[in-house]
């Protein structure tokens, strides 16, 4: 067996660590989960969930001539974090649901059909397995000393 | 602003959450990012990560003439988690790496050109945001009563 280059590298700090330090926590999803669905007050987000995060960013609203209160926003930084929602949901699906199947499906707004995460390349080529893919040291690649 | 649908429906259970019940610490996503990467050897692991899970199975190999010993191959449920680690790693290139860049780059083995995750339809359109999603009460909804 080859040795995989990538024990010459250092693995502090890459991308996937660096999110997960961040997003690790089981609330961060289920409040994402939340605010993708449209749930923006504090008061629903908190009984479904646990607490909002950085990820959210606060909007007063006001309504029926009640007092001002806030309501919760996915910032630039939570949008980004779709395609994790998505592919988590997609696992869980195949492998952590029971059989009266998803609770939600994802639908194209425009067309109505399903909606799914592809890997693709550059190329327009569509991958089928992780295995299509090959792994090479980036601009960010720290060898072993 | 319109009640989301979702606040009638049940929130335990769903795909999402139940996906980061069984993959929401830490050393799993970095196990399975090792594991993708070629790193099987418990040793390799350990130091680079911490602990392996059930996303994992063992295989004895034995090299030059040592002991038998294990390495650890991927389950096809942990073959299934890779578009949520590429998503993960995509977050953390644009949100939470330094400015010397990823510190890996994905190519697709036959052509050489980046790998990326795209959201489509099964009508094939490329969605550009979450904001063309629509979410829909799957066969697992449960109205709360």
């Amino acid at each position: 067996m080859r040795r995989p280059w990538i024990l010459d590298y250092d693995s502090a700090n890459c991308a996937i660590g660096a999110a997960v330090d961040i997003l690790g926590e089981r609330p961060s999803f289920l409040v994402l989960r939340e605010a993708f669905n449209g749930v923006r007050r504090f008061d629903d987000m908190q009984r479904r969930t646990g607490l909002p995060r950085q990820v959210l960013r606060k909007v007063p609203y006001r309504e029926n001539g009640q007092r001002s209160r806030d309501e919760y926003r996915l910032t630039d930084k939570g949008l980004d974090l779709y395609p994790v929602l998505v592919a988590l949901m997609e696992w869980g699906d195949t492998h952590a649901v029971g059989p009266a199947g998803p609770q939600v499906l994802l639908q194209h707004r425009d067309c109505g059909e399903p909606v799914r995460l592809e890997l693709s390349c550059a190329a327009g080529h569509v991958l089928e397995s992780p295995r299509e893919v090959t792994v090479v040291p980036g601009p960010g690649a720290r060898k072993i000393a």
